[in-house]
């Protein structure tokens, strides 16, 4: 009964997913989604409180994807936590925002879906939060990090991050920089880093480390 | 006929004003901002494309008057600009975006604008940029601070001001440091700084002597 269930709660997130990507947010309905998903339009509220409650769960998931397969690669998701990488947290950090800050290019689709959780004022940067803070908190006790308050560093870092997705999204990306070869979304990590209280050359290394390794 | 022309004009940005503090932007309608101007419906395309557009004028113009205020004292808004000051330029970032994250707690209708500004992809952050860009602009020839790209870093500090400002006013207001005595604007503000290139300790000073000028 139990993998029932959640079989049925994968279903409606998966339905969720694709007709969010397919067409956003905005329009989309609980009835489309249980149709979608082959369930009963009843059984969606078993699992979800609403449809916002739905869209931040696939947003919490599909972010805790992309940070797996930033911190340890794509083989090895259930052991990805930021807190227990052994390489330098900067690196890490300048890994994940890439990815983070890449989205608008790579999947619009998702892009918009963050911008817009961010718009709605739900659990603010809820599906950002949490993974900034552990990257944080580990870089900090790592002596690689300075901040006078963590709380203040994340809501900084995501909401540079959200803004940076918004630019992009909006068509207004900037140009390669012509001196250090460095596209925008690297530009954005070395900004970030100092943020983390890299210097400015300690940072621009770092970003260009992750900007090599698409 | 120009000057009733800009009065007509002020008329309709005072009567928006006043009904966007009362009750937020959402519900606002062209005919009530008209009404309360007391000029003649039509009148209002004469002066603006639409509602968004003196939403936006509203909030540049307070912007304008803030930042005005917090660069040279209120006294002489008409010389203020962050690019002629002569203090610390550090000093200067740190009163402005002091007084950006205090409006939660100082004006929260018009915080809720600036936000809800963002919200809707409009110039994106069209409110606050343009002076950051001078004040990082001026910093940066001033050898105060750092940046591998300015349009990057002022994305990341507006950025991060809004999700400050969301935070707040979201009632997720943090506590003041226990060992600094910093309150929470002023942690942002040493954040803030640490993205400008100061390392942290020039960072928490600075941001104490703007809480401290309150």
């Amino acid at each position: 009964m139990a993998r029932r269930r959640a079989r049925t709660r994968g279903q409606l997130v998966t339905a969720g997913r694709s007709l969010v990507a397919e067409r956003g947010v905005s329009g989309l309905r609980v009835q489309e989604i249980t149709e979608r998903a082959g369930v009963a339009l009843g059984s969606f509220y078993n699992h979800f409180g609403s449809k916002d409650d739905l869209v931040a769960t696939i947003a919490a998931e599909t972010m805790a994807e992309l940070v797996a397969s930033a911190v340890h690669g794509p083989d090895d998701p259930d052991t990805a936590d930021p807190g227990t990488a052994r390489e330098d947290p900067a690196v890490t950090a300048a890994r994940v925002v890439r990815r983070v800050v890449r989205l608008p290019l790579v999947d619009p689709g998702f892009a918009r879906l963050l911008v817009h959780l961010n718009h709605a004022d739900t659990p603010v940067n809820g599906s950002m939060a949490p993974y900034a803070r552990r990257l944080l908190v580990h870089g900090i006790a790592a002596g690689r990090f300075r901040s006078p308050d963590p709380e203040s560093t994340v809501t900084h870092v995501v909401g540079g991050a959200v803004a940076m997705m918004r630019r992009t999204l909006a068509g207004e990306r900037g140009e390669d920089d012509a001196v250090t070869g460095l596209d925008p979304e690297a530009l954005h990590v070395a900004v970030m880093l100092q943020t983390l209280g890299l210097d400015l050359d300690d940072a621009l290394g770092v970003a260009a480390g992750a900007q090599r390794e698409d």
